[in-house]
Parts: C-alpha cells; sequence; structure tokens
C-alpha cells in the first residue's frame, strides 16, 4: 500500500518546536530574502553557506582566507560586512569558490531552529527542482516560514501555498494543517500577479522605504530558475 | 484631527506578547467554543465569569454554595466538572445568577495572557455589539485568536476577518498588519456557507468526531444574537 505522506506549513521560525518531529524533512522559506539569496549565491559559485544566529559570530569569519561574510538586520545590511541580504550583491560579484557566512533577521534563525531535520531551503528560483525532489523523496514535509521576528508574514505562507500545491497535485502527500489550508487560498486569491497583492504587505511597504523594490520583484519573479537544492550538512549549506 | 487607530490580528494565544503594548483594547476569540459558551452562559443568566488556567484551580471551586465549575481539555468534557464546553451545556441549564469558572484548552488561556489589557471576548453571538462598542470607545484593537495549543486554526481568524471588516468599514480604523490582512482573505473566500467552508479545518474534523457538530453549527450561525459584552474585571469577566 502506497501511504500519502503529509505536510505541514509553520508560519513563523519561533513556532517551529511544535511541529518538530526529527524525522520530516523541513523546507525553510525566507522568501524576502534569505532563501532567495541563499539559491542566488549559489549560483554565481559560492561553494558553502554557514547560517550563524549573530553578527559577533559571523565577523570571526571576517578576513578568513576563502570566506566572505554577510549580514542584514531589519531588512538592511549592516556596516563592516561584504555583503547585504540583496540577491544583487551576490550576482556577478567576486564569490566563486567562496564560503559564504550568513546571518539574517529571520531566515537564518529559521535554519537554525530546525536544523535537528533535513533541511532544504526554497525560493521561487529553485521551487521545481525543490518539489520534484521532495516528491521524489516522499517523506513527510514541513514547509516552515520564516515570517518577521516571531510575527506572521505574508509572501511565505503565498510561497508555501505554492510548494503545498505542486506537492498535493502529485497524488503523493496529504495535508491536514490548518495554516496549509490558508496558505493555499491565500495564494489563490493572489492571482497572477504577487508584487501587486503584496502591494500593503509588510515587508514590501518595508523594502519599498528603502529603495529595495528590485529585489521584491527579483524574488518574486525571478529572472531565471535554478536546480540547485541547498541542504543544511554538519552546520553548512551545500549544494545536494 | 481624527486620527485612525489601529487593528491588529494575533494567530495564537502564545504569540500575544509579541502584540502586548498595555494599551489596546483586545478581543479574545476561541469561536470553537469557548467565548460563544462565555456569551451564551451570560444570555442563560450566569452572573461572573471566572477563567482559570488549570483544572485543579477550577476544582477548588467545585461544591461552593454560588459556583459551578467547567473544564474542557482536547474539546473534551472533563469528569468531575459540572459543565463542559458546549453552549447547549448553559441553554435552560439551571445556571441564573450563578458564578461559572471555566478552564479550556486555548480560550481561557488566551483570556490570561492578555489581562494586563482591557479583554472583552467575542464570537458570532456578540459580533456587532463588540464591533459597535469598539467603534464608539475607538481605542487600538488586537484581534487575539486563540489558537490551538499553540498552533494556527482555521475558524478564530475568520472571525479575526468579520470583526475587522466592521471596524475597517466604519472608518475610524486602519491596519498595516499582514495576519489582519489573511483573516480578511479567508473570510472572502469562506462564500456564505462557512460550515461547509471549514468541514477540513482540524477543530471541525475533532468536534464532528466527538459527534460535536451541533455544537459547530451553533457557534457558527448562532440562532440568536445579544449585545451582551464579556469584559474582564480583576480576573473576572462580567457584563460590560
Amino acid at each position: 500500500m502506497n501511504m500519502l505522506k503529509n505536510i505541514s506549513v509553520c508560519f513563523t521560525a519561533d513556532q517551529f518546536e511544535k511541529y518538530a518531529d526529527e524525522k520530516s524533512t523541513v523546507v525553510v522559506v525566507d522568501l524576502l530574502r534569505a532563501t532567495s539569496v541563499i539559491c542566488t549565491a549559489f549560483m554565481e559559485g559560492v561553494k558553502e553557506i554557514i547560517p550563524v544566529l549573530t553578527l559577533e559570530e559571523a565577523l570571526t569569519y571576517k578576513g578568513k582566507e576563502g570566506y566572505i561574510v554577510a549580514a542584514e538586520r531589519n531588512a538592511k545590511p549592516i556596516e563592516g560586512f561584504d555583503y547585504g541580504n540583496s540577491p544583487f550583491h551576490y550576482i556577478n560579484a567576486d564569490v566563486e569558490g567562496k564560503i559564504l557566512v550568513l546571518t539574517t533577521t529571520n531566515g537564518t534563525k529559521a535554519i537554525n531552529n530546525a536544523k535537528d531535520h533535513k533541511v532544504i531551503t526554497s525560493s521561487y528560483i529553485n521551487l521545481d527542482a525543490v518539489s520534484n525532489h521532495l516528491i521524489e523523496e516522499n517523506n513527510d514535509v514541513i514547509i516552515l516560514c520564516s515570517g518577521w521576528k516571531g510575527v506572521f508574514n505574508l509572501e511565505d505562507p503565498i510561497f508555501a501555498g505554492s510548494l503545498a500545491t505542486l506537492l498535493l497535485d502529485s497524488g503523493k502527500y496529504t495535508s491536514s494543517c490548518d495554516s496549509l489550508f490558508a496558505s493555499v487560498q491565500l495564494l489563490k486569491n493572489s492571482g497572477d500577479d504577487l508584487f501587486e497583492y503584496l502591494s500593503d504587505s509588510s515587508h514590501r511597504r518595508r523594502l519599498k522605504s528603502l529603495n529595495m523594490e528590485d529585489d521584491t520583484r527579483f524574488c518574486l519573479s525571478p529572472p531565471v530558475k535554478s536546480d540547485i537544492i541547498p541542504v543544511l550538512k554538519d552546520g553548512k549549506l551545500i549544494r545536494l
């Protein structure tokens, strides 16, 4: 008998302990922007990404041969770091073969909270690749939205809705999770213009106020897709 | 100048600390069923309701003159208590003038977490009365969904969407809260048959498995409405 696997959606990094079971595959999403940045950095040739929780820990890598350090807090880059949390910082930059040490407000926290599970990161850049991988793997899945400082945001659940729809459509998954149902409903209402749908969302407004709307457009509708699947291995993200 | 007041929606009792500001009016919702029961009990003549966190604390009131004790855990009534968490336990029951001591899985916890604010409780029974009161009061509002054991549920945000829509339509409120936006979207999608829309939701299934669908129908579409507004005063809910 072919048992259906379960999908659930967790809305914030802080709530992950309520969903943790140590055996599900966890897909971390921080659409605007950490998990979009992570995929972009790998596409540009970064070898490994070390997600760390604090600015202090990230700075211990600064200047080390082969390492670059990147940080973001409250959507802004931080002085003293080589890079920030914009995908454009990595495109055509000198990152080939480097190890990127990254700390962000929400995404790196979500990755850390889930580290006792198999963790992969996703965004619209590698949505199809991640979906195909999960369908092939056929394990229970928790989609972990990073949220914003412990609070629900809109864009991560909408992405969760996109991924969940692909998984459910495969016929190999089921769900009894209210937050997954809500995510799919939000996606459904977003129509074909996610940028417009999110125009009143807190983080789109935040990035707009910082003149970062190009980042938002890039992450919501990436110009190129990728087959890269970042997976956490011994505290480092590597390409699967 | 007439400043617009702010509304936000918190999806679980556990997350309330992220929203707490000690000055907003907090509207606690546990639609299935605690806040529907609370209003029903007042309609049937209960004088005060003491929401407590533990079964042990509730039992200390058992047998005291003028008190009745009620408890629910995991949707089920608990042996040794006079009443449970069904509105039907209170209708035409001998509760006139009594003090009800109530402990439930989520709702009484939400009330307790918000006790440093002005707290009122709401459900579809007193939606219009609560909305009118808030519009008249014109204070910032946090709609606190009780959720289920720290996890998002579907029915409380849908109710939050109903209340938020009334407040926003008054022209006296605004919001920049992603969870309020999501709540309004979920309400919008529910159409005119909330019972059907919630058919796959976790708590409707839970109550169905316990043969409590009459409770669900009552709470989603109460046969009578009420002007009663329960408000927390010195740890007790009284009629405003």
